[in-house]
């Protein structure tokens, strides 16, 4: 376990400049204040770095900039150069000239002290070290990988400012806090094309995440060629899947960004793709087909037979030389065992062995699939569920069921990553995801050894309701603040730095290639078809104050079971699980409370807002009466309107500065009751801010009192 | 010349029922008018087509969605259905199966009588009949090239209605006016990469528009590879050039969508690139450079020596190989004489053969060229200025001068297309584009078999303030409304209607993959850069009522004249050709006056407008103070406030229905004299309507009459 050796950043860091430095760090800068050069600016970072020094002035970033690798060289480094110029370009629209320098006159020298492994391991140096000064800018790392998070963190920097593109004067060391800093994908629910897993890579170098871990395989769909079994994708999947020369195409490219692919292939549950071709191997008697439906399936993989496991042995050597990485993920969850209690043989089976249940059976099944993965020079990584007893010591559990899980491994000296806590298929909020730490709950107490056994996590983008169309939307922005947990210090926790600089990275994000923002409007414009300009203007008020339902509630709706045959076009699918208008709102609506209701300028922009939404419903209804996928949203676009003018009725109330009768109150809130309810599989999200306002104004001491 | 022979479309028409339906299919839609089934629907068509019969009820369109082909089959018809019904589940979001289906039931059953030519030529058949029907689709065409443009117009009528998608039920007989439709990209100037061609060419199938004029060369650059003489782009581009590799696939992919690619070679002008690596075809001494700067050059080949001829033989053979179309360009235009001036050894020549002047001697250049073009099995197309004295009949005169010129060429039995007035470069509204006909001016009076030999026209996006980052919103939409010129009896010409469908066909462009839209907002959150929410809405605001400078202004500024070495990432490179909210505020302000300026509710939407315009740039002020980008412009901020301001003392003024005084419309119209001011390359749209208003309010008979 090499992998917490001291890096060169343990020498650095005086803690409490760090803390100071910080404060000023991220704090947003407040609208429309000139800067100042004479003070630090605000450092648009995401990733907040380990260590940020701020210095004086700035580098001029023009069209002479360039860039010379010194020290250690490989491709790789030439590559990344080439790709650091071309998003420079990109992202300031400068005719930057995308070929690395020889001089050492170099804008940017780039120093790179040795090669990383040949196959990139969880352990690797990853630290580098970046200074800006007025005159010229050097990056130093150890390895590549630092080298290309440098790169990041210098395109970071780059902004507009009085007088062209500059790169504030900084010095930052910097290194991750985890190493183990992942996004996975589900291509088996719906098939993601690799231009998309491409730009997705994209995404996760800027925000230095360094696994992406692929799941290729489940009950939807098995969607990775194997040439040994080939009814595997040439049954088990609608004809879309990724070639051997694909996947190793897209290894490759994630390894030139730093990136590791960690491949799952789901078993002894989540099979179903795989019986189509192999029924075989399955616990109940076929045929199979592709399940369209989401959920816990019952078929499962027949852990007694000897032929399941000459066939995994076959299947997993395949795909253990198909993918480089020393970690191979063998799934694991969600088996419910009602395919093994349905089958005699697989009962007497469990007598003759003495298993009680069938949690035994499966740890039987995971003790000789990690086996199989060990002889073939891999080490296991899997959900929960494979956290046996017995299991190698070199196996990773990945957390679905949260920290106290993690933190039971790590006592018994196993390793492990949380996912819990950053399904971003829930469509919870960046906030909400931010405060969650791999070290929190139960793992707070582990000792510091214990602590190093939990080794990052991974944001899992799970694909029931998602398509490569709108998939961006889900992964970003909200795992660039997941990823600033990954890396960050534990210290940085503010939500409206967080916020601040994820408004800005999100639009960054765009000149990586991403479509998160763009396709929402494209969406938008399909479902209003022939819209006038300004029905296209009310749909875009409408939508931009909704929100996706929460969790699993859409799954649990009937007309929603079949994901693989049901349109991904509807309002629902459009919207960001976030709304910014929504937050925004919320956060206008709290700085008007908090000043007693006595800020003008607040009223008068809270006025404006509840007028438009109040109007908004009847410059949408023509085109809910064309358009089938605005009539569906229909009641909550009404509710929009009543939402506004109940705001309007508070903004009324307030300056009486006396509590509102209990009767009002009782009213408004049994609408504001009504409003909450989601419609279409979405929920009107500034409901709950206009109930503070409701109660606030109903409240002595807030907005019911007469002013000092 | 078997072009104009009768095709089937012939015997469809009665002119006056298409006449009397245009009527009803050209009125845009009122908006928020529940639509009545019983009612002929507007079409949302462009080009609208020849012929259109509405039916009763509408064809369903859902995910069992198929297609069928019948008759002659070819590989580019298969390609053609699949990349039709990609294109329908995109514009959906439908899961439609992208295969051809073999069944005589097919919800849509395509049949084509016969192949086209092998290489697609100007008298080919484009024609098609599409018939609609609530049971199903019926495409039928002579040939491929009719069902391409029949299947463009299928998804064209897709819209989403109250119960899901269909297409409504009609009987459409089309077929194009001209057959030469054109879109010429300049790829010297700066060099457009292949993906941006590629998407372009799918955008030119959506309107069908059906040849690709490829200027290859000018003094900026060589852009295509020779392998005879290599040096023309390994010295004469900046490394930046299509293979002969590329070129072909291009040439492939257009030839799939129905598009010819004509390549253009410019001599003996805008040469320059040429001359780099072969200075010894030039008329005066090198070395040569590559053209930074933009304009008419001085250098020309050299038309008085041998090497030449013998030079461009071998350069035409090697081009006419590799691009099949029968039409070769070889440009021609805007040689000023100064270097033949220059020679002694040209004079000589000159009076050796009794050329008086410099036109006499570039048309024996022109001769001699149009000879080794027909030497290489092809026909000369050329600028107005290879039209000359014992030019080969077979020759096509592209005429930047205008529709009199290629009048006076058809007199004479010469053929001829028209680009003056779509040249798009110069930032013309849409309207005005429209307005020009191939047949108009002095052709006009043609007779018809002269008129016959005016084969239609061709955009002109040069390209030297355009870039493979901006340039679809310089092609497109306006584009859109060019190519209905050019296909669309003579008959469509409301440009109302126009606006109102281009709206629809530039959304749906984006589904194709074009970028017009979406790139303005990344280009102008690239000016903001770190902006806060508000700001990045403020800037918005004001670049929504910017178009960049007209005609050729933008080059008559001294810091504007180095095309490729000035960063194209201003705000007048963000910004479209023409503003859509300044359009609509005209007609808004259009609609005020007509009603003697009574209309309510006109008056209170101007109201709106001009208080956001008002308090628009103290809001922007910030942000100009932080990005050189925003700053550069911030005087038109500043008069877009004025003009704000200006528009409500107008409406202030006019409840009054007396004539405003003198001295107050004369400090109006002075204070609008300065608002018209260009800067940083910007106009300020709307200060024309607001001009129109204080005119109005000044005016007894329009808004200065009291109340009837």
């Amino acid at each position: 376990m090499q992998k917490f050796v001291p890096s060169m950043i343990q020498n650095f860091g005086v803690r409490g400049f760090l803390l100071v430095f910080l404060f000023a760090l991220l704090t947003p800068k407040s609208a429309g204040a000139p800067q100042n050069s004479a003070q630090p600016r605000a450092l648009n970072l995401m990733p907040v770095p380990a260590n940020v020094q701020p210095g004086s002035g700035s580098l001029r970033v023009d069209s002479t900039f360039s860039v010379a690798l010194t020290g250690h060289t490989e491709p790789r480094l030439d590559g990344a150069v080439e790709r650091f110029l071309h998003q420079l370009a990109r992202q300031t629209g400068l005719l930057v000239n995308s070929k690395a320098s020889n001089s050492a006159q170099a804008t940017l020298v780039v120093h790179t002290d040795h090669a990383s492994k040949e196959i990139q391991d969880v352990d690797e140096d990853e630290s580098y070290i970046l200074e800006v000064a007025s005159s010229g800018a050097k990056l130093t790392a150890r390895t590549p990988l630092g080298t290309l998070h440098g790169l990041q963190t210098f395109l970071q920097l780059v902004e507009v400012s009085s007088d062209g593109f500059s790169a504030p004067a900084v010095t930052i060391q910097d290194k991750p806090r985890f190493p183990w800093r992942g996004l996975m994908i589900d291509s088996a629910r719906h098939f993601i094309p690799l231009d998309v897993i491409r730009r997705n890579l994209d995404g996760m170098e800027a925000l230095k995440l360094n696994v992406f871990h692929w799941h290729l395989t489940d009950n939807q769909g098995f969607r990775v060629e194997s040439k040994k079994f080939p009814k595997l994708q040439g049954m088990g999947s609608n004809g879309l899947y990724y070639t051997q020369k694909e996947v190793r195409d897209a290894i490759a490219y994630a390894r030139d960004r730093g990136i590791r692919v960690v491949p799952e292939l789901e078993m002894p549950g989540h099979s179903t793709a795989v019986f189509v071709g192999y029924p075989e191997i399955a616990a109940t008697p076929g045929p199979f087909k592709i399940d369209e439906e989401w959920g816990v399936m019952d078929p499962a993989i027949d852990p007694t037979k000897e032929q399941t496991y000459k066939f995994l042995d076959e299947l997993i050597g395949e795909m253990a030389k198909l993918f480089p990485d020393h970690y191979f993920h063998i799934g694991g969850d969600e088996v419910n065992g009602k395919a093994w209690d349905s089958n005699p043989k697989i009962q007497e089976f469990k007598k003759a062995h003495g298993y009680k249940s069938n949690e035994e059976l499966q740890a039987y099944f995971s003790q000789r699939v990690q086996k199989l993965v060990t002889k073939h020079g891999k080490a296991a990584i899997g959900w929960d569920e494979i956290f046996v007893p017995g299991a190698p010591k070199d196996i990773v559990i990945q957390s679905w069921r949260g920290p106290d899980s993690l933190a039971a491994a790590a006592k018994q000296g196993y390793r492990g990553i949380l996912s819990n806590g950053y399904y971003i298929d829930l469509m919870w909020s960046a906030a909400r995801h931010y405060v969650v730490d791999p070290l929190g709950g139960a793992a707070a107490d582990l000792t510091p050894e214990q602590k190093q056994l939990v080794l990052g996590g991974e944001t899992t983008m799970w694909t029931e309701y998602v398509s490569g169309e709108n998939i961006d939307s889900r992964i970003w922005p909200r795992t660039a603040a997941i990823a600033e947990r990954f890396w960050s210090p534990p210290s940085v926790t503010d939500v409206p730095s967080m916020y601040a600089r994820l408004d800005i990275i999100s639009r960054r994000l765009a000149w990586v290639g991403l479509t998160h923002r763009s396709q929402y409007y494209k969406m938008l414009q399909r479902i209003a078809g022939d819209a006038t300009p300004e029905e296209v203007a009310a749909l875009t008020t409408f939508a931009s104050v909704l929100e996706p339902v929460k969790d699993y509630t859409r799954g649990d709706s009937t007309s929603w079971k079949a994901i693989t045959t049901t349109p991904l076009n509807h309002i629902v699918d459009a919207v960001p699980p976030e709304s910014d208008a929504a937050r925004r709102f919320g956060e206008l609506v709290d700085k008007f409370i908090s000043t007693s209701c006595l800020d003008d300028d607040a009223a008068q922009r809270l006025r404006a807002q509840f007028t438009a939404w109040r109007d908004n419903d009847a410059r949408l209804r023509p085109l809910a009466q064309r358009s089938f996928l605005v009539q569906e949203a229909a009641q909550k676009s009404q509710d929009l309107s009543a939402l506004g003018a109940m705001g309007l009725a508070v903004l009324d109330y307030i300056p009486k500065r006396q509590p509102a009768p209990d009767s009002w109150k009782a009213a408004q809130l049994a609408m504001i009751e009504q409003l909450k309810k989601p419609q279409a599989q979405l929920l009107l999200v500034p409901v709950a801010a206009v109930q503070k306002l409701v109660e606030a104004a109903s409240t002595v001491g807030t907005c019911a009192t007469a002013k000092p």
